[in-house]
C-alpha cells in the first residue's frame, strides 16, 4: 500500500511506520491508508495499525537499546526512530515479587513494575510512540487532554523533542498535576470544566486544525501501540516465553488489549512459543462499567459517571470496552473490580512486602489480584504478572492518612530505649 | 587477611565483600580487617573498602543483569548478591542532553539520570550496597538518620529484603517526605530536634546497640562504595571510556570521591584507557562549605550552618570535605555553589530543555554547570557529564510558584481560537 500524503506541505517518507503497512479497522475490518487517521471511513469505528512482518529474530532485538526502541521492528516506528531525541522509556524492572506471592498463597508472580520510567508511569511508552507519527506526519503541535500521568508525558517528550505542546486540563485539577506538567514549559491551558468537557473540545480541535496532534485522539492508532512494548518486555525478561496469566488496569482498555495483541505477534513471528495465557482486568467498583458488564455477559458496555479516588483509571465511556470483554472472555479471564477502601490497602501491601510504592492504579491491580485468588478466579499456581503502571508519588493522597510515624522521642538514647525500639 | 566474626553469634562468611579484602583509613593509611567498622583505630579516621581485584573483563560485565550487579566484581558484596531480594537499582539512562548543551553553548553534554531508581535518588544504589554488607555481617536493624531520600530508599529496600526497618526523622519533616517513607511499613521515627540531633542519636545508637547497621554510620564503608556505580555505568554507556568533565553534586562529598574512585579502578584494572578527567563539584551557596575551601585554597572544611531550599545537599559538616578538595584539585576541577534562585531556574532550564523534572540537586547541578561555563571554569569543548542524582516530584514546592497554566478558556472551539492557541 502506498503512503499517503496527509497535508499539501508534508510528504511521507517511506518506511515512516517501519512495518506498519496500513490502518484496518477493530470493527468491520475495512483497510485503509496510513496516515492521521483514526476513525473507519465505512463505519467509523476505531482503527489500528496493521503489518507485514519480515523474519525477525531474538538476537536482532537483543542486539537494540535497553529502551523500547529495541522492537523497533515490530512498531509503527521507521528504524532510525532512536536517533530523534525521545524519552527513552522502557525496559523497566520486572521484579520477582516473592514476598507479595507468599502473602497471597501464589506460586510464582512477578510484577512489571512502570513507575521507573522517564515521567514515571506507562504513560510514556505510547506517549513516545504517537510522537515519532506526529514527527513523520509533519504534524506540528503536540497535544492531549489529560488529568495526569499523560499531560505529564506529553509535555516531557515534546520538552525533549522540540516540538510545541499544549496540553489541556480541567480547571479544577490539583496544584501537583499542574506543577509537573507545567515545568516542562510547554502551553499549559486550563479549561472550565470536568475531564468529559476538556476531552470534547480536544476531539473538536483536532478535527478542525490539521497539524494538531492529539496523542490519544488522532493519533491514537499510533499512540496505543507503544503498550504492546510492555507484552514484548515482559516475554524477554522472562527468557522469552509468555507468562500464564497477567493482571492489567483497565481505564479505557487500550493496554489491556495491546498486551494481548503483543503477545499473539510474538507467538506469530516464532519470537516465543504460542503457549496460552489468560488477560485478567482491573477496575475501582467507583468506576467498573466493564467488569460490570462481564458479570452480566454483555459484549457492549453502559457508560457511568465515575466516583473512585482511582483518578487514572476513571474513564467512564472506555473506548476499549468490547474488546477488553472479548479479550478477556477468548482467553478465560476475567475482569473485576474493588472498592477504593481495598485500593488504599492494596498500595499498602505492595509497598510493605516488595517495596513498591505505586499509585491508586496499582493499588486496584494488587487489591483485584487479592481478590481474584480468594474468589477462585485466578490459579494460584500458575505463573502470573501483574502491571504496576504507575508511581505512588503522584497520588500521596490516597495513604497520607494511613501512614505516619510509630513513635515520637527526645532525641537521646534513653527516650530510645524507652519507646521500646530495641 | 582473615574475615572477622561481629558478633558472639555470627561468622562471616567467606566472600562474603567479593573482591573486598581489608578497611583501609583514608587519614592515615592504617588497614584493619573487614567488620562492621567505620573509624580507625589508629587515628579516628574514615575507613574505606580495599580490594585485591582479579582480572576482569568487559563481557564478563556485559552479561551481568541490568543494574549495579553487574559490577559485583568491582563492589564490597558476594558474588551470589542478586539472588537475595533487593530494589534492582541502577543501570540508569545516560540522556544525551543536546537541547541543553546548545542552549549553555556546550560542545557534548550527558546526564546521568538517576531519577530512574526504584525509589528515584542515587540513593537506592548506596543503600543496596549497605544492605548486602548489612546481611553478610549477620546484623539485624537496617537504620538511617534522613530526612528524604535516604529514607524513602532505606525503607523500601527494607521490606523487600524483608528485614527491619527503622528510620529516624526530624519531627518536623514535611508531610509529604514522611508518607514517602511510611508507606513501606517499616519503623518510622519522629525525634524532638533537628537533623544533627536526629544524626547525633543515631551514632549514640549504633554504639550502644550491637546488630543495628545505621547504613550512613557504622557501615558506611560498605554503603559508600555503592556510588561507584554511578561511574561505571557512565563509563560503560560511552561505550567503556571516561569523559573528560563530569559535575557532582555535593552534600556529605562521599558521591563525588567514589566517582573519582571508580573512574580510577576502571582504567587500572584496563577497562577503559586511563584518560585525564575532571570532576567539578555543585553546592548551593546555603551551604557551600567546601565550595569556600576550594575558593580559599584550604584543605580542610569549616562547618557552616545549612540556608538553602537544596535540602538534600544541606549538610553543614561533609563527612568528606578534605577528600572532595583533594579530588578536584588533584583532577584540575572546580567545586562551585550558585544561588537559591539559580537553582530553580536550574530545575527549570532542565526540564524545558530536556524534558528531565529533577529535584533541588539537579536544579544545583544545572546551575553550576551553567556558571562553571560562564566563568570560564569548564571547557565548552570537552565532554561533559553531569549528575541528576534525584526527582522533581520530591521537591515541588521549589516551583510551585513559578510555573502554571498560560489561560484558562471555556470549553469551546471559539474560545480556544479567541485565546490564540492555534
Amino acid at each position: 500500500m502506498s503512503l499517503s500524503t496527509p497535508t499539501a506541505t508534508h510528504t511521507i517518507r517511506a518506511g515512516a511506520f517501519g512495518n506498519g503497512t496500513h490502518l484496518s479497522c477493530r470493527a468491520c475490518g475495512a483497510k485503509s491508508e496510513l496516515g492521521p487517521f483514526y476513525a473507519c471511513m465505512e463505519c467509523f469505528g476505531p482503527l489500528e495499525v496493521g503489518y507485514e512482518f519480515p523474519a525477525i529474530t531474538r538476537a536482532q532485538i537483543e542486539a537494540g537499546p535497553k529502551n523500547i526502541w529495541r522492537y523497533q521492528p515490530l512498531l509503527p516506528v521507521p528504524v532510525d526512530v532512536a536517533s530523534f531525541p525521545n524519552t527513552e522509556p522502557g525496559y523497566t524492572r520486572l521484579i520477582d515479587a516473592g514476598n507479595l506471592a507468599r502473602e497471597l498463597g501464589l506460586r510464582k508472580l512477578w510484577v512489571k513494575d512502570d513507575s521507573g520510567n522517564p515521567t514515571h508511569s506507562f504513560k510514556d511508552r505510547v506517549v513516545a510512540s504517537a510522537l515519532s507519527a506526529t514527527r513523520e506526519l509533519g504534524m506540528k503541535v503536540f497535544a492531549c487532554p489529560s488529568t495526569g500521568n499523560l499531560a505529564n508525558a506529553v509535555a516531557a517528550a515534546a520538552a525533549r523533542a522540540g516540538i510545541r505542546s499544549v496540553v489541556f486540563i480541567p480547571q479544577d485539577l490539583e496544584r501537583p498535576k499542574i506543577i509537573t506538567t507545567a515545568v516542562y514549559g510547554g502551553t499549559l491551558v486550563a479549561v472550565e470544566g470536568n475531564y468529559d468537557d476538556v476531552n470534547k473540545l480536544a476531539s473538536e480541535i483536532a478535527g478542525e486544525e490539521e497539524g494538531w496532534a492529539f496523542v490519544n485522539v488522532n493519533v491514537r492508532p499510533y499512540y496505543s501501540e507503544g503498550s504492546k512494548t510492555l507484552a514484548f518486555e515482559i516475554a524477554e525478561q522472562l527468557g522469552w516465553r509468555i507468562p500464564q496469566q497477567v493482571v492489567i488496569p483497565v481505564a479505557s482498555g487500550s493496554q489491556l488489549t495491546k498486551i494481548d495483541k503483543g503477545f499473539t505477534e510474538l507467538g506469530k513471528l516464532g519470537l516465543v512459543d504460542a503457549t496460552d495465557y489468560k488477560i485478567y482486568g482491573a477496575q475501582a467498583t467507583g468506576c467498573s462499567p466493564i467488569a460490570q458488564a462481564f458479570r452480566d455477559g454483555y459484549d457492549v458496555v453502559k457508560p457511568v459517571k465515575p466516583d473512585t479516588i482511582a483518578k487514572s483509571l476513571a474513564i467512564g465511556n472506555p473506548a476499549d470496552g468490547p474488546y477488553v470483554l472479548d479479550v478477556a472472555r477468548r482467553t478465560g479471564g476475567v475482569i473485576e473490580d474493588v472498592s477504593d477502601e481495598e485500593v488504599i490497602e492494596g498500595i499498602q501491601l505492595l509497598a510493605r512486602t516488595e517495596g513498591i510504592f505505586t499509585e491508586t492504579a496499582g493499588g486496584v491491580t494488587v487489591a483485584t489480584l487479592k481478590k481474584l485468588i480468594e474468589t477462585g478466579q485466578l490459579d494460584p499456581d500458575a505463573e502470573t504478572v501483574i502491571i504496576n503502571s504507575g508511581d505512588g508519588l503522584k497520588t500521596l493522597d490516597a495513604v497520607a492518612d494511613r501512614v505516619g510515624p510509630k513513635v515520637t522521642i527526645p532525641a537521646s538514647y534513653d527516650a530510645f530505649v524507652k519507646a521500646g525500639l530495641q
